[in-house]
């Protein structure tokens, strides 16, 4: 263990605003496959599993369990849709700062998504911080995403630190199932849409409006105090 | 009075699924203008006065004031964004038989929405219950939206109703403030993407799923043990 601590960023909804533009490319992708779905039942579930998120979403849309086939098609009809409202992807305000503050303090840097890796591409291009990260997971890395804790374990792996000298800064109920699984502490924002009373129930420690305000908070640095 | 009860019902996000698709006119159209705003921010202030929400978000997207002529063009760009996207609009499941519920309750049946008529009518067209609805509002009636109270108001009068003696379903915030403050109790949904715990606190006395839900709750005929 190298005696640091680690912070581990989820980056959909938490460092990029892009989970609007997931829930636009599954209800398109469903629509595409004559399946209605309520835009807030696809919203709640994004930053999960997506072979979970798929087939919750079948079963809501089409009243069973669907078909591999189907899920697969829509899938697929998602990262057309995604793919398409790409370059309207921005950075969200203070993100690339609080990665930033996080190296500054000397924590290893780790973005521990479970994208799949084609996303994760487009989006470490928009964020353009590669020379601040210290490691990185994709969903390449696990079989099921989160809220599965897996991909919270690879990340302390490959961070080299113990959960305890961890934080998760995430904005899905997920990362803090997740985190809390691994004893991993959670810092929440709101900048992917869910609710502050959300966070906290599904294991966040605090909650802020977004990056900029997580930096102001100094909430990065109180784990110095040990 | 009529000595009725009466069902208060917002329409954005409550009956039809139109919240989403106002957050996506609305990031048009400030991108449209070469402004960025991150989604969350348009999303919580959906079903809030028009006028206060552009205010607000140019205030966060351009760090100042604005003039009333960006305000201008960008609502106008947002009703036109919304409008090209208005075929992607569905009702939301169980919305119907929600307000056809209301009406056998024998309950005054009231659309207390602010939209502006151009949006009412499109909602409506949509909607397709207005041989159950006795009285409607629109922004047409007020100088300030939600949470300002005054459309709950002409809502009440409308329908004839003590505030004691009716009930707004909503699933923003604003529905509910604005109902607190003429002490109409609310009962909320969630599927306008807002958290539970926001319209608890806001001041809704239940909060369902959706429409299917308030339905076998039950609680809309709780007010007849009166």
């Amino acid at each position: 263990m190298s005696g640091r601590r680690a912070a581990l960023f989820d980056i959909d909804g938490t460092l990029v605003d892009s989970v609007y533009t997931h829930v636009a490319a599954w209800r398109d992708a469903f629509a595409d496959n004559d399946l209605t779905l309520p835009h807030w039942e696809i919203h709640r579930r994004i930053g999960k599993d997506g072979g979970i998120l798929v087939s919750e979403l079948v079963e809501i849309a089409d009243g069973d369990t669907g078909s591999d086939d189907l899920e697969s098609r829509l899938s697929d009809a998602h990262d057309r849709f995604y793919s398409e409202r790409s370059e309207g992807l921005t950075v969200l305000p203070g993100a690339r700062d609080l990665v930033r503050e996080a190296q500054r303090l000397g924590m290893v840097v780790v973005l521990a998504t479970s994208a799949p890796d084609h996303e994760l591409d487009l989006l470490r291009r928009l964020l353009d911080v590669d020379d601040l990260v210290d490691a990185v997971t994709s969903g390449a890395d696990v079989e099921t995403a989160k809220p599965d804790s897996t991909i919270v374990g690879i990340a302390l792996d490959r961070a080299g630190v113990e959960a305890a000298d961890a934080v998760m800064i995430g904005d899905a109920t997920w990362d803090f199932v997740a985190a809390s699984d691994r004893g991993v502490p959670g810092v929440g924002v709101l900048t992917g849409g869910v609710g502050r009373g959300e966070l906290l129930q599904a294991g966040a420690g605090a909650v802020f409006r977004d990056a900029a305000e997580v930096i102001a908070s100094g909430i990065l640095g109180s784990g110095d105090r040990r």
